[in-house]
């Protein structure tokens, strides 16, 4: 097997919205159709448990990410779509990163730094408080999952830039202390992938309970567009495109010619309800027929499973024998 | 398999020493010989790529280690004896582990404060400087060597009772989160077990260079012995035995009726260099028939190997199911 041209994490604590496609399943579903370029896809069950203590909610959320992604059209057999609890090299990998990597690096960490501002702001006595080894180590798990299969580029949002060039930090440290076995990966952003917002017009977030999941049915996705925050202005006003989250939604899924055409019916005066209706129709068309997959799909878990673990046996074909080459560099496993 | 009734990890990084053997080794093989009761031992690799990053070393101590407790008469059929590396689901466990630890709790771990202490006594700006997360993540590890087999008693010198306390907290928290998976262990210390001084008085350890391996030709042994600190009283005069290293020393190995004589003749006034000797032919006489064997074993490294092999499949056999319940408690695994 290859290593990872890109390779790109899903969490699964949540179902699948709309913010989740434009952000991150789109341009990884684009990006995997790419010739001569292999990429790796993985349900990162491991980092969940750090945030998320419900079994239900993950194990639901796990099948429910599985079967959006596969809904989507990723190619299963093109690219390897494979959930990290089914590659425990990657838990070996994490150890033996950890004993090069100093506590130093993880102190500097975006999330941990955040945790304790926050309990900060919350005056706690103990700054330390609800903050686990998990969230901690956190960036040295996400180090091994790129590191195992020496995965070359990482797409990613701005806020996890940072835990790329951690990776890169104990992939030299690694290098320079028992040979060079590592690729640096590198952090690739995309600034042109939009952002979108959810109802109440904060970033779409499963955590501000805003969202508009993908494959909600057809009467739920109209009833949550409907609720789309607006401003007062009646219908025949002139309107503003550039501040409206209708608008900003249409925009991510629209082609440039009707793009264009919205933005002149914004300027003469679009009613809220007319944008909301056509939003709907938009939206519909194109998630009517992935809905109709993943309706298939949630009901078939051991056709996804078959899929997972034949991913997961592809992506071991590159992890078994990289980590006996780096159990053997510092000098475990081998009395023969 | 059946869980562990005793567990003791041996560290990988040095050469078997008379401390080593009198503090660990053979109290841990007497204890093997217990009827009904179940002894886990293993060789703890992936504790020692913490401290050392030297591969020779590692893989020239793991097979020391192996042979040393082969040749002293450890039943590898009846307890088991394994190599930690050879155990993946213990690293899965690890994360698991980390994911319900407070942060705060590994702040107090007395190796992690140690360090700091280390660092302020000599004066560094930065305070954690080579301090590792494979340090700091210690504690954990070790839970999760304890928890992965259920062990319920776990011998140890004293400076270790504080990690068998975080293992039991750690149960605890898991316990309390996602249902009663976790028997609590309990430290064993046996205060009658003696400490040895090395040749030059101090604690015997690798550390101090002032070991006595347990294995070297006999020849070296006696050199070494001859180098074994003394006081300046002159032949004839009489001895305190109390304050002997090689009366200590002798203790560790005598029978009682032995013992009982040799104190006589220190009040009789034994010369150092008779005392010398004296110590040499009953190390020698105990060590004689197990030098004989781990020569033998040393240069077998495919039959250690074996055994060794042998011993993770059948700690594999309790592992593996166990850490399948695991995964399934806390919500991975399982779409179908």
């Amino acid at each position: 097997m290859k290593n990872a041209d890109l390779l790109t994490g899903i969490t699964t604590t949540g179902t699948p919205h709309l913010g989740n496609y434009v952000g991150a399943i789109r341009p990884a579903i684009k990006s995997s159709k790419k010739k001569d370029k292999l990429s790796y896809y993985f349900l990162a069950d491991y980092h969940a448990i750090i945030k998320c203590q419900k079994p239900e909610r993950i194990i639901k959320s796990t099948l429910e990410v599985a079967a959006t992604w596969i809904a989507l059209g990723l190619d299963t057999d093109k690219s390897i779509f494979y959930r990290q609890t089914d590659i425990p090299e990657i838990l070996e990998l994490t150890w033996i990163l950890s004993c090069i990597t100093s506590k130093g690096l993880m102190n500097r960490a975006h999330a941990y730094k955040a945790s304790l501002t926050q309990n900060r702001i919350d005056k706690r006595k103990d700054l330390e408080k609800n903050i686990t080894m998990g969230l901690f180590n956190y960036p040295i798990l996400m180090a091994a999952d790129i590191l195992m299969f020496n995965a070359d580029k990482i797409p990613v949002g701005k806020d996890q830039i940072q835990h790329i060039e951690m990776a890169r930090d104990i992939a030299v440290k690694f290098n320079n202390t028992y040979g060079k076995y590592f690729i640096l990966p590198e952090a690739v952003v995309d600034e042109k992938i939009p952002i979108l917002s959810g109802v109440d017009g904060r970033k779409m977030s499963k955590s501000y309970d805003n969202t508009i999941p993908l494959f909600e049915s057809e009467k739920h996705l109209r009833k949550l567009i409907m609720k789309i925050k607006t401003n007062s202005l009646s219908p025949e006003e002139p309107k503003d495109y550039s501040t409206s989250i209708l608008f900003a939604i249409y925009q991510a899924f629209a082609e440039s010619n009707e793009i264009k055409e919205m933005k002149e019916r914004y300027k003469k005066g679009i009613a809220w309800g007319v944008m909301k209706q056509e939003l709907f129709e938009l939206l519909n068309e194109v998630l009517k027929q992935p809905r109709q997959e993943y309706n298939k799909l949630i009901k078939s878990p051991d056709y996804i499973e078959d899929i997972l673990k034949k991913g997961a046996q592809r992506a071991r074909e590159y992890s078994v024998p990289f980590l006996g080459k780096i159990k053997k560099s510092i000098g475990i496993q081998i009395i023969r």
